[in-house]
């Protein structure tokens, strides 16, 4: 699926569920690049300060990518690692974004932002919009609700005009979740589900012809109750689930996300996959990535069960 | 107050408070540079590309930093401006702080940003630890509360370690903010008050000689009532209120905040000072700029009544 010239671009939710059925895959994998947790043979030219840093970090992130590639439906780079390095590590973050791009992949910008409306539109410009004419930097985007609609139509606005996505953050996937998330209303629900039922809203008018919506939602993995009652509340939504791998959950937990459809789900493993080599008896960090990345894809296709 | 070698750092609170008694002044002004609204000499530079629109809006701040410096206790760069811009706009963001620091000026880097632990770490080494053997790149930073406690913690221990300052979001000054701020809790209170309280237990063991904490709450000035209940939940937190001038608040809707002292609550105003040469009769920039942020001082000075 591309665009036609003139005509409205394709949905994000179409243009994912199209790339899912092609791939068989629902796999993604997170760009998680910690300067120690590089292999050594880019270890070793990082420590000369941050613009060496970020060179490593970029070549790091483009042979996993190369790695991956034919295993996973998108990557998700979280942007405080690039961040991390300063400016040469924005400019490792677009690099990258490219890259992933030009390999036929999705690209999910993990860097949950959200303001109020006139600085989300700054975000959504710096994210989703095309840029100098090019692409824009990522296709799908992770967005806090804490502030409100107001604070996310900016992000809608790129849905409808751009063809970008959303995942607004549910209910993580961290042990710190609860404090917030499960505050228990007056009418009984977890403040998470009221969250939910907003965001089935706020997706409805943004549902493709593969009948999900551009804005879906990230419910961590790692609580399989509530992935299926996320699933229920929000029944168009594409679901991201964090927390397999490093932070324990299995493919099997996730089976609940996958009921509305084969491409309603996406399941993101970072560490796991990225530095597999350490855990792994071969010693090149590529092919462990790749390894581990294949694992999972069958894994995950087979515990979402089309 | 300055650090001495081998002690541990002074505390941001106490950092601040000797800034406000010394200046005399609560306010801060946020640096939210869009291109289209520069004035027309630097509007006309920015055209060529990103590169040349970094650097139209790094002159800009910079000549707004000159101007309004003898009248802020800190500047309040908002880096979705900034990263709408790339990697060139970061490169900017950094040289702003930079700028502000060397003028004598705290800076508050608003960023809103908040993830799982591993992923805040990042944000912490961002935003506020020592950078290359130098100073952070900022001395505080705004920060979503949503995922919990373990999304912060290592925020906080940048407080402990290196100064550094928070400002949590608790309850926020656009019109959206009621959709989940709002949301009555079983016990009858809204959401927002239970993160107050939150606030108000994390920044217990990072309270200052002052008396006040360097773990603060972003508080929206538009709503007086709102702005004197989070005070009393939380006496001990430096209180951020965004939302006078271009927002429509106005300096005596926020005296109930500085209760717990003359330097226990700051003042923002963006757009109204950055961009107070498009209803001033002058037609020189920084002369407009310096003028709304020296009448705002008076204001708030005088509103805050010590």
């Amino acid at each position: 699926m591309t665009d036609v010239p003139g005509s409205p671009p394709v949905l994000f939710a179409d243009r994912l569920a199209d790339a899912v059925e092609r791939k068989k895959t629902q796999l993604v994998v997170g760009l998680d690049p910690v300067v120690d947790m590089l292999p050594v043979e880019l270890r070793g030219e990082a420590v000369a300060g941050r613009a060496a840093a970020a060179a490593a970090v970029e070549r790091f992130c483009a042979g996993i990518v190369d790695a991956i590639a034919p295993y996973v439906v998108a990557v998700k780079p979280q942007s405080a690692f690039f961040e991390a390095l300063g400016s040469e590590g924005w400019q490792a973050f677009e690099q990258v974004c490219t890259y992933a791009r030009r390999a036929g992949l999705l690209v999910i910008a993990d860097a949950k932002r959200g303001d109020v409306g006139s600085t989300s539109r700054a975000y959504a410009a710096a994210f989703l919009e095309p840029r100098d004419g090019g692409p824009p930097l990522a296709d799908a985007l992770t967005v806090s609700p804490y502030l409100g609609r107001d604070s996310l139509d900016p992000f809608f606005a790129a849905c409808r005009r751009d063809g970008a996505g959303l995942f607004l953050l549910v209910r993580t996937s961290n042990p710190g979740a609860a404090e917030l998330q499960d505050a228990v209303l007056s009418d009984g629900r977890p403040l998470w589900r009221q969250v939910a039922e907003l965001v089935a809203g706020w997706g409805e008018d943004l549902v493709g012809a593969c009948g999900l919506s551009s804005v879906g939602a990230v419910v961590g993995a790692t609580v399989p109750r509530i992935v299926g009652e996320a699933r229920r509340e929000m029944p168009r939504a594409i679901i991201l689930l964090p927390g397999v791998g490093a932070q324990g959950a299995q493919p099997a937990d996730v089976a609940r996300a996958f009921t509305s459809g084969p491409s309603s789900a996406l399941v993101n493993a970072s560490r796991s996959v990225i530095y597999a080599y350490r855990e792994a008896p071969t010693e090149d960090w590529r092919a462990a990535a790749a390894a581990e990345a294949a694992r999972l894809q069958s894994a995950v296709w087979a515990a979402a069960g089309w």
